[in-house]
């Protein structure tokens, strides 16, 4: 009634027949190289940002004016030097893709010039986010108080992870941005690409399978729900049939809109003109007017009353 | 090659300006008052309580008859100090929102009795959750035995939360209800609002994207697939334009009724009459009569065979 | 201003009472049995295997060729003793659901030989993900290289969980395969059942909302975007009106298919032929020939200009 040991002797003939395939498909191992970025390092980077967007909401408590100076300091000397080093390791391995380091660039003085120039935008970020916060209060009856948005909407999480990675992508700060934008949509199901454009007073509600691609333009007091899609309808190739990358794909969507749920807006010459509303479901492939309204057409359904059998036959 | 320690010495200017927004955009901090619940804490007390709801399935192994009382005895109990604890937080913090604490409200005495009250429907809980497993067990195919829907079913872990958080709510708990199922949202995508009302035999296949508005009513054994939306059709505003809020803005779904994939049924007027079955996909914003099935319209679709070229320039 | 010790002298009563209903509501507590598989373990391993299968990317740095046989030897030694344990809890509690044990079958023995075959197969596993990866690059255009698909991509974590779960539901291990991929899912929000047949350079992107049925067929060089469900059509019951379980219940989906966002295939006898683009939100009960592309009809929308109050009395 036990395992048998003896059969264990095959392992060390499995785990070279393992190794050797770092060799032979070794586009998906990292052996050798200078370190990539740390997943935990850039979540836990993410964390102690929002403890300084956010104090008192979570971590730490008991903050006053009298302490919180301390707290923030001792925060921004700890992320001063993490973002320095996961920055550096981000650009060097950048460099490493596109070329053979030659040994001479100093990645660490880069990666603390960029982490410096990041934690210099959070007072500005500190305002957007509270106009966020505002706009999903004024968006949502079900709502009691501002509390309850930071500590509870996925929406607001979303958002701020996405402001946070668009301030590093707009510093040409490889792979980090994706990750943490990454982190979020695994968190909230809402996933936006840390290249999209997006103004103030932005509202997500429930958010689950929100899609808000890479070359988006959103204007202020947009309010987006669920499932909404705002994507490509079609990607270029080149001569050899291969992407052509970084043209515009994505949409443009015009201050004060509202979409509704599961609504699909596509294409990048797209643009929903201000103050539209565009309805649940819809599907829009072309440009609206400003102030437009778009709604489906009442759907024919196929309604039978009073059937004599209850359970149909009908299923997904 | 390194990273200059002299730059680091304008990290303090800058603690300073980010600890002065705290005064500027102060509605998105949290300093010098009583502590908020801990998001943290919260967790704990929904782990610990589905520990009590569904014993050996979990955290403890080895349990039986003979010391599963001593057990559930020393969670109880640790769950009587935790949820006295962070309900006092939420009903002290509320109370401050809406009037100045005047000092002679004891809101620890009153977080003790709403816990203990909390704690005495975990019976019937457990009765009510019995109910929803053996609904999911006749309601899918895929599924071999009870024990798959514990450990695996993302529907169940979102309704558990849910009947947790509804019986908060029903109690005039604050914030922690909607702490509770945010956090299921996040882990299972379905987002119930506490306030819900929601029947016996409830079923949710799969779920990822399913929204159960604030004033949904559910009857017993309905069944809802992924994606489906029962949400609010208009917010009435009053004179100056804010939400009115509170009002029924979500449809009544009656016993026996079956939602099929990415369904949305919208309004507070709207019924579903009892044994009826949605389809897939359908747009629904009017009542229909009980024993009703609606489906779309075949959607018309353009259908072109033996294309020339099998890529088509075509996408999202 | 303190919480009343006396009143904690009822929660001994109420443990009496909770216990008590382990009897009668029994069939959702584990009690008196020999262990289940233990969720957190299951967890591990799968973190574990990502380790072997993606080397240098998340846990551990500093790999090179010259240490990596020491690395995955000594975590394939720790897998064949994780996997062997929680692989003969699933088999001997599954042997017990449907009979009495007997006492004489060896379920160590059987986990350990299970465990074995299942390492075996990690070389092979590990050249399907690379080609799984490299789609993923041929498929996005805002992916800059290889290591954003493995650092970031909801879909590539989705398609490994159900690689490695796939096996191990064609050894017939019970439990395990399911908490495995619905662990993907809660990350992801791709729900894969264990049991689906997918061939190779299969790619998800964004991934919110997919749902692959147990009975999916799919080739090569597939790719679905966020929402696509491939689902069940309808349900056989038996003259008892009990669910009738393991029949073909989901479509087939031929090589190099394209389904965008948010379409839905229902049925077991649906076929998509090969090289065919199923467009965004179609939805699809029937098969198709090869080459084909299927997409909804110019959707008829109620577009309404220059409204004179810019916001509409329409919402969700």
């Amino acid at each position: 009634m036990a395992s048998d040991l003896r059969r264990k002797e095959q392992l060390p003939d499995l785990t070279r027949r393992i190794v050797e395939t770092y060799r032979e498909a070794g586009s998906i191992n990292h052996l050798g190289h200078c370190p990539l970025p740390n997943y935990d390092a850039v979540v836990g980077i993410i964390e102690d940002l929002k403890e300084i967007l956010f104090p008192g909401f979570r971590r730490r408590e008991g903050l006053h004016m009298g302490n919180v100076l301390y707290h923030v300091g001792d925060l921004i000397d700890g992320l001063h030097d993490k973002l320095t080093t996961q920055i550096a390791r981000a650009l060097r391995h950048d460099a490493g893709r596109v070329s053979i380091d030659d040994g001479e660039t100093d990645f660490e003085a880069l990666g603390q010039a960029k982490a410096i120039e990041f934690l210099e935008h959070i007072p500005e970020l500190r305002h957007a986010l509270a106009l966020d916060v505002q706009a999903a209060y004024d968006g949502d009856p079900a709502v009691r108080g501002l509390d309850e948005i930071i500590f509870c909407y996925p929406g607001l999480e979303a958002i701020t992870v996405y402001r946070l990675a668009h301030v590093l992508y707009g510093m040409d700060v490889p792979l980090i941005p994706r990750m943490m934008t990454e982190w979020a949509h695994s968190k909230t199901g809402i996933d936006i690409h840390p290249g999209a454009t997006i103004g103030s007073h932005f509202f997500i509600d429930h958010g689950t399978g929100v899609v808000i691609g890479q070359t988006c333009e959103i204007g202020d007091r947009v309010k987006l729900y669920q499932g909404v899609t705002l994507g490509a309808l079609s990607f270029a190739t080149d001569g050899d049939g291969n992407l052509v990358r970084g043209t515009k794909r994505h949409p443009t969507i015009e201050d004060r809109v509202v979409i509704y749920a599961n609504a699909t807006v596509l294409g990048g010459a797209t643009v929903v003109g201000h103050d539209s509303v565009i309805g649940s479901s819809v599907w829009l492939t072309k440009s609206v007017e400003p102030r437009s309204t778009v709604v489906l057409e009442k759907p024919k359904l196929r309604i039978r009353a009073e059937m004599e059998e209850p359970q149909a036959n009908y299923s997904i």
